[in-house]
């Protein structure tokens, strides 16, 4: 990918969601927001709370993209193994983070309300540096290229919320849609002409089914808007071709 | 894992995923129901539209998992590639497909309203079986142990519903769970003795925060419903003795 790309990985972590009891929307929420400050998610993956499968993942992703998020897995209980994880993946202790225990006894009252679970999440690997949570005071952490977020989504976004403003993004991927009451498939050349003449831009066609007939959105992305408006002006005159009217979305 | 537990992985293909344009709902459709007949989802991974990637992804998870399952990707237009790169990752050609031509033909009232977009659908890895498409009639379609299936969410759903029969369940792994408004840190002991007391139940703890104050739902999974009704109750006593009562869900 061109250098000035910034690239990202995100593991969702936990059994909930592979079982099927849980529906993510943390991947959702992360995606939009990296795409909209110039980091582009090439990969997530969600992977069972199994600490050797977390290591390995996390080993993967840090090796391969500018950044990793993670999300789950790093709660009280004895099925949040997240922490316990990302330290084995960097060759790290898990250690008691004094600035975390602070921040749980502010939360809960004091000291003497951590009990073993609460304990458990002021345990960091050493050397990362903390995520604020400004829900539920049991922070996230940062080590080298992996932020480790809470899976509970509200508290996610929180925490993102926090390191969104210390990643440093690349060229912005700008997005333009057009849609129309017509079969995608009738588009299919302009599409293929579209991407050919304007480089750069890459376009996605998104069908919809309804009881009115198919109808399809052309969304074109890239880092120049020049080039973006032009190719969608090139198909929602190919659409008009067809007799349908072209929608601005 | 257990040789009696059948084991899948999911590739959910599409860069509008990725770009946070849209929210993927396949992953929990199918998870939900590959749990309830027995078949395990190990892993999920979402990856873009680019040949090579699906190529490793398909060839990677093939190996893993003795199911492997795709959404996305099959449709008419150019940013399509899920059909050719699958055929590449089982070393086939893609090949007109009469069977899958004859479907589209009756579908769109007569060969000649197939166009050159809607021909791409009817194009399949050589040695491949179909999959029943009754919305749109493009079909997906099954080679080896991949499972390739539309994007749309009503699409793919009722390409899975004629999918399911055809797959080996193992055991089923069941769950039972129980609720209680408390915070999950004071449960954690308890869940611990509970996993360790009764082999082969795992146990998950799902916090929710809401503005009368913290709950947890706690879950346990395992194919034998006598240990999984004993782990739960052993946890609702836990429940009583912090003075709140267990509600079964």
């Amino acid at each position: 990918m061109d250098k000035s790309i910034k690239t990202a990985g995100l593991l969702v972590i936990g059994d909930e969601i592979l079982s099927g009891r849980t529906r993510d929307t943390n991947t959702n929420t992360i995606a939009a927001k990296l795409t909209a400050m110039g980091v582009t998610l090439r990969e997530a993956k969600t992977v069972p709370d199994e600490v050797d499968i977390i290591v390995a993942a996390v080993r993967e992703y840090a090796g391969r993209f500018d950044y990793v998020f993670t999300t789950g897995g790093i709660g009280p209980t004895h099925d949040d193994r997240t922490a316990q994880a990302v330290a084995q993946a960097f060759d790290t202790p898990l250690v008691r983070n004094d600035d975390a225990w602070e921040r749980l006894a502010r939360h809960y009252n004091g000291a003497e309300n951590i009990n073993d679970g609460r304990a458990r999440m002021a345990n960091i690997p050493q050397g990362a540096t903390l995520i604020d949570n400004p829900v539920s005071a049991a922070p996230g952490f940062i080590i080298g290229n992996v932020h480790v977020m809470a899976g509970v989504p509200h508290i996610m976004a929180a925490m993102l919320d926090n390191v969104l403003p210390t990643l440093q993004g690349g060229d912005v991927v700008l997005s333009r849609s057009v849609w129309a009451p017509v079969g995608e498939s009738y588009l299919a050349q302009a599409l293929v002409d579209a991407e050919a003449r304007y480089q750069g831009v890459s376009i996605g066609s998104y069908p919809r089914f309804t009881p009115e007939g198919p109808s399809v959105a052309i969304v074109a992305r890239g880092v120049d808007a020049a080039q973006l408006d032009a190719a969608i002006a090139d198909i929602a005159k190919a659409m008009e071709k067809l007799g349908v009217t072209p929608v601005f979305e």
